[in-house]
């Protein structure tokens, strides 16, 4: 018996013909494994298959989804799926991602593993964001950024932690990120890097105007609440998994906290969180770093 | 009836009179207090007395310990006491401390609240560090350091987390801290501030020389070993909260984790960990921190 | 005879009480100093005069220009009068500046001194800055940033030194800075302050997306040029002195280099560039930097 | 006739078989050119010779001088050699360096160059230190560090420059670079990368226990000076160049500045420093740096 009965299958939305053709190689190794496979709507048009599905229907009906594409595609089905218990899996057509970890070459070998349950689980949080009293909340797998906008401007805003006051700071924005997104935009602007299992919140200033700024990282369970100083709204916005930028209202508060929904991400049983590092953030070079001592 | 009923003082050891003072004005409002007090041996010394006890005489019998002067004295104090089950409280000589957070002339109300029940309590994580096969491990309530001694040249060793390499680097050494730590020598380093709450280590390279290299945050259950390449364990040196340093021996490996034991911190009701950041980092200066928006 | 005979004052534009105070009190001091002084045309309005002159003109007869304002007025006055032969002095209305260091309770003292020929001389170098065949260039005493705009995408680019290929990145965007600009944006950046003096330029991605990145200090005769690979230049803008964002073309190039016109800024006699970096970035507060030991 | 007479070869001191290999090659290569070659003392020994000179006598006699070996051969070169008026060029035994960059297998080509006048010069400045009244100064190429030694305790010190106080610090240390120093240990302490023909001085704290400190950059013509507050001189070592130690005494004060003497280097006419820089700092990996857009 298969851990996994019904697979769902999102790609990238691309006319990559390579898109299409992997799709097909892990559509057919599924068949050839006697599961149910449905294709969200969109991915099944790129095969020319009129059966897809909505995305919710798909997460409603599956226990496992592989995700076709790069790290994007990836943030963007997380998301979508966080609500449903399932699992998610990434099959790169590129370099390896953080996110997407199983090769185009490997996609027989490895869906045969993890269908017999030889895989490693991962769960990852995301962040929910709030504007002032939006009930739906925006939703994150790597950051939620608040941002200058349309403005050459710096912005100010002030930091709260839990109900307490943390700092006033006048920078070009905030990046408030899960573990996952440490390897994203919160690395670009200084960040440390966090382990994905940590149960952590990063917060990291964005080009802050000030020599006594620092990253810091709090609790998975800590309530972070942002609240503008800057007289115009139209030069802010919030951005999740730098996909959307969203517009603020005057006096905007924004609450931001780990969303009540995990994700949980598949790896093939040799998964090494450490090689991955390695290779996506060239360690070692100057160092033999592959060569014990 | 008190929550504490045997109480320990344990005070810097200096000439300074203030540490004098300020141990007896502490003293005296336990004996009104009707708790019994007991003096560490060198403590009792600077008030003249002789009826002073052993440290760990102290750990065995009392179940709250006032530690009076600054950080360091309470480093010291956290590690020598963490294997005993008791709570310990910081009374600060000078400045505001992260760790000494009552001020003596506050001594009198707080001691009140604090014996009836009224304060916060704080775990906190140490980190234990064994060389080669050393059973008793060296304690660290701030930091582990590896570093170069007696020597301008930079240190090579490759560091493992959970028996996964992660790295090989040459450079002036090698940060492990706990999130007490993060404020310390990791600050200097250029690491990122962790809240104390937060079950999490912290690695900061010292002077690593290739740009790639980011401080990580990993999981407090973590276990590290760092293995030295540097052909002259000589010039390698092991520090614990920047107070002594251990020689290393040739080939080491160095193993550091979470300590079975933590230390139980007390702090005053209003207690804010924030404000206390502000205040040592010079945080607000440019923003008016203060203000709200 | 004074060494200036005539005195040009241009104010911030702002309904502030405390700018018209300022700018009659220094015209005052002028006048009884026994110089022809001019106002320009806002800064006339402002008093309520009439006789106000365009900018240009102040430039065309004036030998000295009073700055009053911050250093914000101060950028936008020395673009606008790098190309006539003249001094900058600046008075600050709120706390000190880097470019505008004559505090107003001083006007009357700093003012006879300076008329008198008791002053500092400063030689700050500016930057051209052309986009593509553009021949008059755009100018900036801080800055000439390049960077992402109405988009939550990084730009790519690559930057080329008097001809040579430097090297290509993704990022936010890129600061070139002046050494007078070391302390504004390019600080926010994680830039190194650079002594004004200097005939260097700066170099500082904004938020790369990769860890092996480093301020550039290049010699001050270097002639950079950025080129855009970012598909879609309406993402992308240039902005002088953090004042006005251009919108760049498709496949667009941008020239900087050292404009060939420097202003000379003149300041009181004991002028000391290290007590304003001190005053400003906060430095000293945990050293007791200022007492000598 | 050649531009250069009289040539001399200094080896890295080592057994490694390439050292001799490589430098009778340059001899055999500069005899056919029909140079008169001279060998220092310890290199000649190395291949068996008995007529090799004192490296001062090598300095009096030729106006080229081979460095082969690494960077750290040339460092301990270029000081010993400064005094004199000749040029020096770097043959490299392994993988580029910034100061040596002519390869083994390119050697009797680029000689044949070089020795017709087809080559680019390059002037270093080296840095003087003197310690109290010292009169004959310590040289660095790199750098002149001032560091804790023996100790895990930060020192203090105030750092003036041209007679004006900078500021107080705490910290593991100060690095004065010249430009040729910004890629070495400067580098690794967190400061930016300076092109080595600008005339300046780069100062980065190591370690500092405060988040208000960065690098400053200066002009070449400044006069640094360092006064030690710590109270054990024994703690605190100046270093040059990272090769030598020098102990320092009680209340030392320590003058840092520009050599009157400057080195002249050498390099193929294809010279690229920034194609070094790339090559050396992994630059372009994640960016296809090598391609343009």
């Amino acid at each position: 018996m298969a851990w996994f009965q019904n697979i769902g299958i999102i790609a990238k939305q691309h006319q990559d013909p390579r898109v299409a053709a992997t799709v097909e190689r892990a559509a057919g190794k599924l068949q050839a494994l006697g599961v149910r496979t449905r294709f969200e709507q969109a991915t099944a048009r790129l095969l020319g298959r009129t059966d897809g599905i909505e995305i919710e229907a798909l997460g409603a009906h599956c226990d496992l989804v592989l995700v076709v594409g790069g790290d994007g595609t990836f943030l963007h089905a997380a998301r979508e799926l966080a609500d449903f218990d399932l699992a998610l899996v990434g099959i790169n057509l590129g370099r390896l991602g953080f996110l997407v970890d199983i090769l185009p070459d490997e996609i027989e070998d490895r869906l045969e593993q993890i269908l017999s349950g030889a895989y490693d689980a991962d769960s990852r949080i995301l962040l929910d964001a709030r504007m002032g009293e939006q009930s739906k909340p925006e939703r994150a797998l790597n950051d939620v950024v608040i941002h200058k906008w349309n403005s050459v401007r710096m912005i100010e805003f002030e930091t709260y932690i839990d109900g307490r006051f943390v700092n006033a700071q006048r920078s070009d924005g905030l990046i408030v990120a899960t573990p996952t997104g440490s390897t994203a935009y919160a690395l670009s602007g200084g960040g440390p890097l966090i382990h994905p299992r940590l149960d952590a919140l990063l917060l990291v200033p964005i080009c802050p105007h000030t020599l006594s700024n620092r990253p810091l990282v709090i609790p998975g369970s800590s309530r972070i609440e942002i609240r503008l100083c800057s007289p115009d709204p139209e030069q802010v916005r919030l951005t999740c998994d730098g996909q959307i930028a969203l517009p603020l209202r005057t006096g905007a508060s924004i609450r931001i906290e780990r969303s009540p929904r995990r994700i949980r991400l598949l790896h093939p049983r040799d998964h090494d969180h450490y090689r991955i590092l390695r290779a996506k953030l060239g360690w070692g070079g100057h160092t033999q770093a592959d060569t014990p001592c």
